[in-house]
């Protein structure tokens, strides 16, 4: 390599750092966002759930400056085909991270409704309990990324069948509940979206997962994708994609 | 302009347009499916129902075929700015579309489903009607792409508002068919997910209109983004970001 290509190489890595520092901290967010939101549910917490809605334009934001900065770095250093995979993988990153802080976002709101109903016994543990285990996988999913591993990628993509599981136990349980007592209707609408949309967020994570597989091995871990919904003929079935 | 420039530009172009060729494929294939899929469910009809699923693939590796493709003319061709901007706009705009696509393979997934229940009355009639907006939304929103025309992706930002207003229509219906008897819970449960899926495709719609917008004008219309959804704080309310 001469001395100028591995100039241009480490201005290149340098401005890849600092986007890689913007995405751990969207991820930092997110996070905090995910765990403040299903905490601000079990607790019947207005001012966390307000919290989460008002520290996800920070997320947003974030995202907005990872697409500039990403867009900037291709037009400037114009990488070559490793590299440039590595920026639009960022990109996509990002994206995942900011549907995921849209959905901790959506929880929060939903909060603010659900306080002012009668609880539905048991339920917001379980989804504190799903919304943990989703969260884990977020931060797995990005050190996966960061430390290029392929091994741990795919723990997260098979950690995603818990979620699932979890997802369908619950939407089962609301279920029971809405079909016992008609005044349970309204509540569980409201707890099965949020469910489903932390089941979302699980998809997000596992998508990260199999971009850094991707980004690794050069191959994206195709069908078959490992489905936690063993159901989706039946009746109870509500999984998404 | 010199020759040697004017040459590399024109080559851009060509690739350019072979990708947009792609999009416009895929645009018209998430069209159909969304047409038959709401199809299928008005008619019960389980072969259409199967027909998208499977169609739902060919979408699938055509967003795969444009993220590769996308990807190797900016390692190969080195757009500048406004190029890139193209680029990264088209690659954005194939993740909306593969995103639809999901949805309507998911409303014809829910379809088998729905025709061992006792159909709820006027239900997929409504949601037809919504899924036919839904449809002109994203062929106008790719228009507006290929015109580069902001007023256009304008109007389709707006109309989003519709989208949202037969929605929450929609989800009081099924509230109230709910409430009324419980043997409608299931069936409601399956046709809420529905209506909500294809209120996400406007979503999508509207993203791809708002990046056009971008593309144009280099302003993202930022927030208020027009919400369709006044009643945020209402029980009843269900929107999702």
């Amino acid at each position: 390599m001469s001395a100028d290509n591995k100039h241009i190489a480490s201005v290149f890595d340098r401005d890849l750092e600092a986007i890689q520092a913007l995405i751990m901290k969207m991820g930092g967010l997110v996070e905090a966002n995910i765990k403040d939101a299903a905490q601000a549910l079990e607790e019947r917490d207005v001012e966390l759930a307000e919290k989460v809605r008002d520290s996800d334009r920070v997320i947003d934001e974030l995202e907005e400056e990872v697409n500039e900065e990403a867009a900037r770095l291709i037009a400037l250093r114009s990488p070559t085909a490793g590299d440039l995979r590595t920026v639009l993988t960022v990109m996509k990153i990002s994206t995942n991270l900011e549907r995921c802080g849209d959905y901790a976002k959506n929880l929060a709101k939903r909060t603010g409704v659900l306080v002012n109903m009668r609880p539905i016994e048991g339920s917001a543990t379980s989804i504190r309990r799903m919304a943990r285990e989703v969260e884990e996988m977020l931060r797995l999913a990005l050190d996966a990324y960061l430390q290029r591993d392929a091994d741990l990628a795919n723990q997260v993509r098979h950690r995603d069948l818990d979620v699932d599981q979890m997802y369908n136990a619950l939407f089962r349980e609301f279920l029971t509940y809405m079909m016992e007592d008609p005044r349970n209707i309204t509540a569980c609408m409201h707890l099965h979206f949020i469910a489903k949309n932390i089941e979302r967020m699980g998809d997000h994570a596992t998508s990260i997962a199999e971009q850094v597989i991707y980004l690794v091995t050069g191959d994206m871990p195709g069908d078959p994708r490992p489905k936690g919904d063993v159901t989706s003929q039946d009746a109870l079935d509500m999984e998404e994609d």
